[in-house]
């Protein structure tokens, strides 16, 4: 009740604002000639993806992302250019080179799969028959001991191809754009879901390395799993254990559906099922890691330079494909938006700072550590099976403990749907922004920027300012091949990714930081719910 | 204008048929039953694509089709059954087992690639660095002489990514079927055209073995293309040569169109790439062997049955999948109506034959030699060259020679687009048929087949019998993914087929097949043109 309270008095007073909220045109103006004449962005994702290459966290290229995005840092004269560690260490590193899979009998031909990132490789060829198990808890277990002994375990079951009935490569409309700024009113959570998500989270945390260790235990030399999505493409993420000491099972293959799918056909038909694989993937360190963000600055140089807008992307990414589009193309706009600032020779009140997130794909881990040694955090539960939850799902969630720089965060722009362009920005149900934003926007309606939409949006590196009440949004993007082919696939590659987009993008967030670091007042706060 | 007015009093003629059109509505009802009820299409697709596997002209998998579909055909109490080998030897078999492709340097990570038929294996992995190389003609030989020794040589140039902005999956629709019945009234060839098709023609007939010779005698070690297809789907075809005695050139592959340009892209950045490579491919016979079509056949009982009713597929596929949809679809689609016609107790006034063509892939190879054997040709020119030209760019055509069974074919109907349901038939602008079309047609209306279209379609085995004023007929199906993702690619796989559809059409094809064997009269005929 309080809270609704606080948001009709704010209304009022934005409305008053909202008159007087002034967008510099002729920075604007440069800004845009920068981006769409000059653009490197396309060059800089060039580099990350192809020549660094995909970017698991901790991983060789990860490390090597960092060094080379500071040194574009430095090399344009960001100031504080550093890497940041998380307070905890992350893991160990991983890489993989190649996994050839083949199927012997009961006739030859190759499979397309891929290795689970932190799992083994295989040492050089293995060969193997093949026993299909469903294995989803403890208990099933009984059902396969003493059965899988040198065998390839094939987890789950066979699943349908299901018919692309819509274009895999898609753009929002002006009808799609008018119907996201439909918000609609929360339902009740039913009796007791929470408590579910709860159990559903923590049987998901014990069960996987009881199966790591069980089919180490019983002697099975690798396991499969089907890709996600059809048409051969190889959807996946992590297996084993990221962390020393831990089991990290046997080699793990996510394999293309199709193939996946005769394999399961052929069990059926009691048919003797033997493959070949050979996985060249291995640890690269023996120890747990900290994992780094890289930060850079464009320090502020008017009354408010000690506050800060952050703008940030993470660098990491799944090792199917390159990263491009997750979030290859976030840290390239990231990177881009800097550099244009610099080019333009903005002199910002405030100060504006990048930050390129690692560990995102393992849970926004970066960009929450960061955010909770710099602007603050839920105390942390004594209990480790509490603390293993998400902030969300912990009881208690911890009381609220600001950091040093609480007060001092302006703004934090996200990008992290994939390469398309911006077509307007989620204003997280906070309705003080949104006709700030209208406003910002204006000066990009002429290249598809135009909604702003009280939605809230989840799962990117903006969550982790907006869960303590911080201004984080991140932009409503073209959808794309996003979520048909790319994310976390082997086609996350650069041939998927639009160089036009990324120029766009990058003019409309250099333009947000910029505003965000003149304008007089920071951006206003949501309340924080308190429980 | 001879051939104007002999279609102008056909079309009379059938008026007055028409009214008479009998469809023996009790047997449709039987067929449907079978079809429906009791279908075993779906079980011969299965068989025939992942335990005989893809049937490449002449591999020993399509010689195990022969044996196999022969022995269903005996199984069934089919008469007459037998291979049928071409007049001339085809070439020697060959097959593949695995392909592991990887990149080394500039950075390790797996490359999706496929060996194209007919090119030899690696004989276990090598190692080269890549040349890229425009090499079109002749000509273009001179810029890379003493360049290739030991490379990987990337032929052609990278091709852009092209988002995929319709659906995958598609079916007619009434509208579509129903535009799919205008006939555009042929323009006017431009000047030239037919010697310029017939020059294209000789220049690649002459340029693929000057080519492979070329890299062998540069010593390159393995040649790339791009695969047509973006999505990580490989398409792909024959490279090589079939023939004894020829230079098979050396391993080629087509490989990931995202996959190729990701190398060439390294090549323009002047990074040195080097991969490796294992290709276990190999020919299975040193001479040329003869390919053999299998024939099978339901004896005509009453006063026609020397003539004959022919229904048909090819059976070779390429060997990217396991040629499920072409036309392992087609192939079970016509042994199920054979069996479901044995099922019902069909007793046809004329022999019903079926054939499962070989040699489709490589040019509707093992149809021609078969309707060339039984039915006529147009005289083989002494020229061998001009004999290397297809029969439509022959000049002189030749003179056509009736085979002895000319007189005795009442219809040939095939089934190759794919593994999509029958939506209607395309009469090949045989006026006289479409009225007897829609009879046939109209049981089958509610289960989706409705139209007769006087389109002619080409490229596939109907247009061996259509050539030479046969009444051979394809059926107008649902296109399905055919030709977004499955044709010749590695996604031609059991999973892209539908179950529904292919029980559909084998009720359609035994139904038409009974029709065209009881009625009083052989299908009308098209006038042949002479020239």
């Amino acid at each position: 009740m309080k809270r609704m309270l606080l948001a009709a008095a704010a209304v009022m007073l934005v409305g008053g604002l909202h008159a007087e909220e002034r967008v510099d045109l002729a920075m604007t103006s440069k800004i845009r000639q920068e981006a769409f004449n000059h653009s490197q962005a396309m060059a800089l994702l060039d580099h990350l993806t192809e020549q660094v290459g995909p970017r698991l966290t901790n991983s060789p290229a990860m490390v090597q992302a960092n060094a080379w995005t500071r040194s574009k840092f430095d090399e344009w004269g960001l100031a504080n250019v550093h890497d940041e560690a998380m307070a905890e260490p992350f893991g160990r590193g991983w890489e993989f080179h190649s996994a050839d899979v083949e199927m012997l009998t009961p006739r030859a031909f190759p499979l397309h799969a891929l290795p689970k990132a932190w799992t083994p490789g295989t040492n050089g060829p293995i060969e193997g028959d093949v026993v299909a198990a469903k294995i989803e808890k403890k208990e099933d277990f009984e059902k396969f001991r003493g059965k899988l002994k040198g065998k390839i375990v094939f987890l789950g079951e066979a699943r349908a191809y299901k018919p692309g009935e819509k274009p895999d490569w898609d753009r929002e409309t002006d009808a799609t754009l008018d119907a996201m700024k439909a918000l609609a009113v929360p339902a009740d959570q039913k009796p007791g879901a929470r408590e579910e998500a709860r159990e559903r989270r923590r049987q998901r945390l014990e069960f996987a390395p009881q199966l790591n260790k069980f089919l180490v235990d019983e002697g099975a030399i690798a396991s499969v799993t089907q890709s996600g999505w059809d048409n051969g493409i190889i959807l996946l993420s992590g297996g084993g254990s990221r962390k020393a000491g831990e089991s990290v099972g046997v080699p793990s293959l996510s394999m293309a559906a199709e193939h996946f799918n005769a394999v399961m056909r052929a069990l059926d038909r009691k048919a003797p099922v033997r493959l070949r694989m050979n996985v060249d993937a291995r640890f690269t360190t023996d120890t747990d890691q900290p994992a780094y963000n890289t930060i850079a600055e464009i320090p502020g140089t008017g009354p408010h330079r000690n506050e800060v807008v952050m703008i940030g992307a993470h660098m990491d990414s799944w090792h199917a494909g390159t990263g491009a589009a997750d979030n290859g193309a976030g840290v390239a706009v990231m990177m881009e938006a800097m550099r244009i600032l610099k080019a333009v020779g903005a002199k910002p009140d405030r100060t504006i700072r990048v930050a390129l997130w690692t560990g995102e794909e393992q849970g926004l881990l970066g960009s929450a550590d960061y955010v909770s040694r710099h602007f603050g955090k839920f105390a942390d539960p004594a209990d480790p099976k509490e603390k293993a939850m998400p902030v969300m799902l912990r009881n208690p969630r911890g009381k609220f403990e600001p950091g040093s720089d609480y007060g001092k965060l302006a703004a934090y722009f996200n990008l992290d749907n994939g390469g398309g362009k911006i077509r307007g920005v989620y204003a997280q149900e906070n309705m003080e922004v949104a006709p700030i934003f209208e406003t910002w926007l204006k000066p990009f309606n002429d290249v598809g920027a135009t909604i702003v939409t009280q939605r809230n949006t989840g799962s990117t590196d903006h969550v982790s300012f907006d869960t303590i009440g911080l201004p984080g949004f991140q932009f409503v993007q073209d959808g794309l091949d996003y979520f048909t082919n790319v994310h976390h696939s082997d086609l996350d590659v650069l041939d998927h990714i639009v160089a036009e987009d990324l120029k766009q993008a990058s003019a409309i967030v250099a333009s947000f930081a910029y505003n965000a670091a003149t304008r007089p007042e920071k951006l206003p706060r949501k309340a924080v719910s308190a429980e």
